[in-house]
């Protein structure tokens, strides 16, 4: 019997070769059920001339373990997830296990399609950062049948399960209130916003409104804490400097910026909440031609490869993202392991304000300021900066 | 029986909650061999009630597909290998197969570790990116096991596969040649250059040598293209300008880049060769007050996000990144399909050279020149600029 080259060698292959039932040879290499030595001998020398691999699952069957744990990432082109799996696969390795990463795109059917694939190839326990944090059905059930789930990034309270998120209320609260003790009261933010829901948007609009974390997307929580700011310090929230690009998307952070910066008022600082909205946010305010720190502060979640490499350096709110994939591998392997007797917790991990020199002091300015010309080539095109009488003066 | 919430139902515990033999389970489940109506209807029942996850293996043990596809990246963390995943998945998923994601870091036994994961998770083909271009029998014997493999970013002359790349030769060499028709004659390269073997160095270090890009890495195929342009021109290559950090490492680049700026005749221009290198060269630039490109042109491999950010805007050689990786998993799929009769072939694409700001015509300066004040923050430390008398003379 020949086996083509380009056809991977089946079990019923190596049944045929060696001339027992395909329940036997499945028996023979499986290593369960009774088989004869001497079946045993010719299935497993069917095997080696065919080349077939007797895959762990065979083991898994009676450990109901294959060492593999298995990430969904939201978007694995993003500078937080590639770090983040770096975290991840380090303490998997450490420890024994294999990483198998996946991802979502943010789309929660890739999603459920990922989960369950990663649930085929038996798994021992997924790492999620769950694209919709009130649809965690499919979670629930791999958890159900015995395979542990730890959520990354984002928290849910439709999920008992471990969390490793940063709390980004606060950060956000952290970083507006920075932005207003320098004196700024216009305060522009680009966020994704992609999934507002009404009912949750009227309840966490409101002041004194008790919103759980586990209801919130990153970018709904990076709002609420901006919000929370402005409310606690007494500024008035102006709704068109909150800018939503519906997606983690540069193009479209790309085209917010313009617009706020194109307002008769336009602001005197910004918060871009992640660092796709950043990278679209700061393309649009070089193109523009305004000057950083002197007509517009900005503060960037995330920091970046290249936050210091630009001019102004940029002022960032770092995650601990290396940190956060380690940990949540950490938790996910006490759980397969079995040695956790607690249980599911959320940890909080704590970001840092790193102030560098794209923040400064609101500059109150009398009239129409152009920026001044400054060392890059491009020219900032004149007619895109509003010209504001009052926009410039803060709360104006 | 009950099985706890905390472990995974197995093939036995399904067995025996039927009370059938384990190989009849499996022959149940896996619908290969014979077993009665009413046995197959107990151990279904029985599945479902422990939520036993039927996986897709027992039917890939009959077709020998699982409509998956592995990936096997250098380096996760890197924003090229990021982007071609995502031209891999999304061609990936138009065709319906998954994707598992993997990592080898560069290394060659998590690569062989990798490769043996995902034959074991049973995918159909793997694309990979060989951590040694010469130490490739693990994915010999994938093939030979009826796994198509497709190279990545790197080609072999020990695999007969497909591969997608660019030519890094040609590629090194476009661009350290129009940076000696700016004038340049002493241009550097940051490197990784991490298995210089001896006899291979030999061999492409002397000019009219035939050397084949399928025993080159990527860096010592780009250092091939900066030796030939200045061959081809007739300037002097000179050692101390090439630079090797041995590793894909921020931090090694930026001390080779301060190590050549604080030569006695510094370069007045210098070739990155990838994203990694460019990073950590970049801030060692901006760290010793150079100013660019008045006295340093910078020439980068690969377009960033953050390219155009910087000031002046990077010049820099575009790998279709992108579309690299789809052109790769368009390949490894229609091998997977048994379309394509033509043998394993190379598939070259194009590089684009993006001149923006960071590259200008060579300045022959008659003195040292200090960077002149810019507007960054940063004040240039001025004893790190090496006092060149001569040292910015193009050849001297």
């Amino acid at each position: 019997m020949t086996v083509s080259r380009q056809r991977r060698a089946t079990l019923p292959d190596v049944a045929a070769l060696a001339g027992v039932s395909t329940a036997a040879a499945g028996r023979a290499l499986g290593g369960y059920g009774s088989v004869s030595e001497e079946v045993r001998q010719r299935v497993l020398n069917a095997a080696e001339q065919l080349n077939y691999r007797a895959n762990r699952l065979a083991a898994s069957v009676r450990t109901g373990r294959t060492d593999t744990i298995g990430v969904v990432c939201a978007d694995i082109e993003s500078p937080f997830f590639a770090r983040a799996l770096r975290g991840i696969s380090d303490v998997a390795h450490k420890h024994g296990f294999s990483t198998l990463v996946t991802n979502s795109d943010e789309d929660l059917t890739s999603e459920r399609n990922a989960v369950q694939l990663l649930l085929d190839k038996q798994v021992d326990g997924i790492i999620c950062a769950p694209a919709d944090v009130q649809q965690v059905a499919h979670l629930a059930q791999a958890q159900g049948a015995g395979t542990p789930v730890v959520l990354f990034d984002r928290m849910s309270d439709h999920l008992d399960a471990d969390a490793v998120i940063v709390d980004g209320v606060k950060a956000a609260y952290q970083a507006v209130s920075r932005l207003i003790a320098l004196g700024h009261e216009r305060i522009a933010i680009v966020a994704e916003l992609r999934q507002p829901r009404e009912q949750d948007w009227a309840r966490f609009l409101t002041p004194a409104a008790d919103v759980s974390p586990g209801v919130l997307s990153p970018s709904e929580a990076r709002l609420l804490g901006y919000l929370r700011a402005h409310w606690d310090a007494g500024v008035p929230v102006r709704r068109e400097l909150v800018r939503r690009t519906g997606a983690y998307d540069v193009g479209a952070a790309y085209r917010q910026m313009k617009r706020v910066l194109a307002l008769k008022h336009p602001p005197t600082a910004v918060f871009l909440v992640d660092n796709l909205m950043t990278v679209g946010s700061y393309r649009a305010i070089r193109d523009s031609g305004i000057s950083v720190p002197e007509r517009l502060s900005v503060l960037a979640f995330d920091d970046l490869d290249w936050t210091v490499l630009v001019s102004p350096a940029l002022s960032v709110i770092a995650q601990p993202v290396y940190e956060m994939g380690a940990e949540a591998a950490r938790q996910l392997i006490a759980r397969i392991r079995g040695g956790r007797e607690d249980g599911p917790g959320t940890t909080v991990m704590d970001v840092t304000l790193i102030e560098r020199e794209s923040t400064a002091p609101v500059v109150r300015a009398p009239g129409p300021v152009l920026a001044p010309a400054r060392a890059h080539g491009r020219r900032p095109p004149a007619a895109r900066v509003a010209p504001s009488p009052s926009g410039a003066s803060p709360g104006g």
